[in-house]
């Protein structure tokens, strides 16, 4: 059941719409300022980051999508072996299913097995706090990821709708587990009280994956009877910009930037705003059913993009790219301002 | 005449767009906001809610809609069923007619004939004093609703146009009656300066009944042999969200939000922003002419989408939907602002 | 020549389209705040106002429109019949003509024959001191009005362009004349800073003529062998709105809001801004075209229309209509915050 | 190479769509505000300028387009018998390559034979220190412009991309050349820190060349083998209306506003806004195909254009124009003020 769900979900996501439709990321409200002497080397510019230890080339994560289908077994083999040649992060998608049942653990392990190096991520649910160990080990997971998705669970028809406990189960979890954990939403983005409430439960990084790109409100109205409830929390969220600056500004741990990212630009933005690096899942995947060759093609535009407004903002790493001046605009800043953010100091860093 | 009138008012609102056209209640503007961790079963969320010492099961009433005709019976029996089985609130149409003329009774009482048990509503004009006791008495009241409708009467040809002496007429209504009296508007809304006239006239409750969705002034436009008038007043009004508001901080009597309310997502951003429940008349009116299973339905959905809803911003009855974060953006914001009301709190409150 | 030129002008604005493009008079951006209790009986609302002396039944006056070709007798002639009628102002189109040919004479002075009672506006250009007793004299003015037009002139292949010296000649003109004189621009507005440099030429109203109805700029643009300037400045002007309230706020002497005054819904609001009346050309100069009864039947709609809207708001007279809720938003509450105005006291002065 | 790629790059401007498309100069939120009273005779507006001791009969710089392929001789030419018939500025394009190879001199000489007594103005990267002088003579100079293009040479597949040294660079070629130094850039604006910058390093111009007209990450697209990365960046900058008021707010030197400068109407508000004169070089280029008759004609109307808009603000001369009152909305207010900068100020000035 679960298995077949997984492919329904890969499917639906390669085939139909099921990006927000009337919201956006809000990244189009974040405007880079043009350095007109950037006294900087386009070819020197580092977008290496340290991530727990680990060396990203690029600061990308392609966020958690898939395991637990054969179906899966290729789409996770391909973006594995893209991870590994382009040393950047990746995760696997919930991985209850294997843990459940053991034949589906080759659905995972794929991605170990064709990225040897790269920084890879275990996937489970807040209260599967019996199950992170296995998880982890599967496939030798660098970090785990917790995952949130209420959203997803109140719109699809068998979803598990108890969302009490999580909070403890996810202090539970960071005790146990020996490695970095990271809270992760799916699509509906991190307010600034949640984000204070799981880095005191102790998770060591926070992936907003906000409101803009994937909405799974979405893909569940294409898998519901009746399209009426999905179609009106289609557009539920946090938009990722928002989100990002809502929870950089409110904890001290890594915050990944995700939900609709599409560009370097998208990430130099994100990046500017505070984020240590950036999550992609639509587009990768829908490139891995292509072939790993086409991810990589397509994150190799995505890091160019990432240079060169590193380079217009005159910023020669990531850290400088931090300080540089942008304007938060629109919607965005209207949204901020009455979340009690200061916008303009974005404005006036320099 | 009027009984006449009842009819045409009834096909016209079934059949033609009666709804603001340049002008929205507003609710598009609240942005509740996710909370990633709810810490909810939504299976538990409790939505009733205790009015005047009555239970509803769900915080919804039907708004008052009909009487007075032969064509209204039906119209009210599946409407009165519905409500009896679901446990809302309802709302009659005026009653000036069948105080009129005692043969019109029964397109009335076959309301609390059909639902024995609901929380059921009178409904008379500002100056029909004397007509009070009657009105409540032939359906068995558990309150009275005292309309406010210039913008109609303005704009029909036969309309009553001399609204002096109404809030004397409903001191002395508040006087005289003895159960809840519920001042409400149809369509127009009801700004603090009314609000505070209201309270201290005696009043129990306030329906806003703002702007958003149907205007009586497109009502009466179909009815009108020139259009002009009607046409240019069609979206004459304070959008219900602004009034929802506007009545929320300066009464403190339950405020019941109206006008527009067309989900359970609608609904949730209401209570949150101060209402004790939320009424709908034009959808349930369509719904009834199929049938009572129809209105059912659709309440039904009603109540799923504020479940959900509730769920995805943790709050596990209504007393805690009130107390969640809420952005208030766009033309509502700039409204709330220009009247001297701060909306950052509401963005400010976890 | 002059003549012809005013045969052109009727035309073209009869028959193409004249007015603002881009740009709006800003009423769209008025509120009046309705009041559900109103307290008003709409048959009683008196819509009189008085004007230097003279009792209007509405407070409307026909704008400045013809005079000076035998085309323009007809039309004069049919807007004095409606004036006189309906007891409102009428204004007629520049007097130069008359004053420098004589025979043009019977052009203006069909207004007062055709409308013995009602008051009466002669029209001249600021530069000109010695016309001003003539131009008076003709029609048995009540008052006087100088023209500022310089955006016509400037586009105006055969324009006016030397602006010197209009403040001394308005001085001169207020000193000379023993009648009310009112300072009226044509479709650009009138700044704070110019209306008080006209208050103190000595002039007795003002009359804002702003932008958002007729533009001049396009009137002459179809006139003149090229198009580029004219287009270029088509929307050039004080949106009436926006001028209403900077000259309300700045001098003590009667503003008449014009400019794009479109029903009595835009009165009501230019009232409630301030005005102490409002003015009307280009839609009754179409009416005029079709006879008398057409500008009274369009006079008297409008009279209901603002009826209506003071009902609504709860204003037995046009001064109680002067101290209502409303609200200033969008682009005209940007305009009047940037220059300097509080917008949000009007939103609270009951 | 590069004299193929200056042929390239005049075709595509002159053919294809090479503007900005998602983003505005933002003129179109500037308003100047409506003088009813000028007290102007606009035959005696003066719109010369003082531009380093030589008069310039308008403020108008022909923005340096070309040179370097035999193609761009023609162009120049009419350029120049324009600028020299009308007393204006004239910039060349970039003169690296009849530095580097002196057969390409005459298609940047044909300047100044065809323009004896213009301001005529040189163009040099800013790595070329050793080409400043050279540069200079070949077309006896007025000035010498430094031309900043990082945007284009990110997009561009050879372009050199190391903008390392470029200060200290300008400091240089400031020490070493006898004439005014202008830093120019070339569409995508200066920001405040860097006019500072620029201004310490020793030049005595700066022309913003912001975002809204010519993009030269457009033109590029065009050149490019794959157009993922040009689109993307296709509207980066600083649109020129913010850019001029950033710059002059933050320095002391001259400011040239341009980029996307289409109309004399657009001219006025640049100045209003604080720049010495204006530069245009896309529609310029476009009318000399044509031949130098339409560039004077071009300009006449510009001129004119110019006038009108000073005459309705009354203005009797550049100086003038800068104290009128303005109102910056919009995009343009929000940029301002999140940068720091007081827009009222501006509406506020009389
Ligand atoms: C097919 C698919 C499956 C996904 N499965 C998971 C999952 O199992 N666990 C998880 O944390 N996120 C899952 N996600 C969510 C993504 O990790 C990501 O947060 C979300 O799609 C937003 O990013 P995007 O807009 O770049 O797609 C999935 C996304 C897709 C498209
Ligand atoms: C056909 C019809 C008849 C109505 N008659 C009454 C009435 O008699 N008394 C009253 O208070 N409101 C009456 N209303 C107004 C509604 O109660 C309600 O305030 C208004 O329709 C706005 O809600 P809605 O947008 O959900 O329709 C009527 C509405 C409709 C559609
Ligand atoms: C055909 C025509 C002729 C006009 N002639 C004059 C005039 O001679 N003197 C004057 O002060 N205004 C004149 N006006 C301007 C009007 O009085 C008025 O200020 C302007 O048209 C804006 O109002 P509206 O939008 O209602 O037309 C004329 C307007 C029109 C349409
Ligand atoms: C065909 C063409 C060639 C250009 N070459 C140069 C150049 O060599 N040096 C330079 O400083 N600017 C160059 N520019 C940029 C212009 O000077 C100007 O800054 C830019 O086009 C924006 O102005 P516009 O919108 O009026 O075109 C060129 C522009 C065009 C259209």
């Amino acid at each position: 059941m679960t298995s077949e769900r997984k492919l329904e979900h890969l499917l639906i996501c390669n085939q139909r719409d099921v990006e927000y439709r009337g919201k956006s990321t809000g990244f189009e409200d974040i405007e880079l300022i043009h350095k007109a002497l950037p006294e900087v080397d386009k070819e020197g510019i580092d977008v290496s980051i340290d991530f727990f230890g680990k060396k990203l080339d690029i600061p990308l994560i392609i966020s958690a999508i898939t395991g637990g289908h054969p179906a899966a077994t290729k789409i996770n083999r391909e973006l594995a072996k893209a991870a590994d040649e382009l040393n950047i992060g990746m995760g696997v998608g919930s991985q209850r299913a294997a843990v459940e049942n053991k034949e589906l653990i080759p659905t995972y392990s794929v991605v170990r097995e064709n990225a040897p190096s790269a920084f890879i991520i275990g996937n489970i649910g807040a209260p599967q706090i019996e199950y992170a160990e296995a998880a982890a080990g599967m496939i030798e997971a660098d970090a785990l990821a917790i995952h949130l998705n209420t959203l997803q669970e109140a719109i699809q028809p068998e979803g598990d709708i108890d969302a009490r406990g999580y909070v403890e189960s996810i202090e539970k979890i960071a005790d146990i587990i020996d490695m970095p954990i990271i809270a992760k939403e799916t699509g509906a983005g991190i307010s600034k009280s949640e984000a204070v409430t799981l880095e005191k439960a102790g998770v060591n990084a926070i992936d907003v994956a906000g409101s803009g790109g994937t909405s799974w409100a979405a893909v569940e109205t294409y898998r519901a009877k009746e399209d009426y409830i999905g179609n009106l929390f289609w557009d539920w969220g946090i938009p990722t910009a928002a989100s990002t600056v809502e929870v950089c500004e409110s904890v001290n741990i890594p915050v990944i930037s995700s939900g609709g990212i599409r560009s370097g630009l998208d990430a130099a933005k994100a990046l500017a705003l505070g984020a240590e690096c950036v999550g992609i899942a639509l587009p990768l995947l829908k490139e891995a059913y292509t072939g790993y060759e086409s991810v990589v093609k397509k994150v190799e535009e995505f890091k160019e993009s990432l240079k060169i407004a590193m380079f217009l903002v005159g910023a020669n790493n990531v850290k400088e790219l931090r300080n540089c001046d942008l304007l938060i605009r629109g919607k965005t800043r209207e949204w901020l301002t009455e979340r009690g953010i200061d916008t303009k100091k974005y404005a006036r860093r320099i």
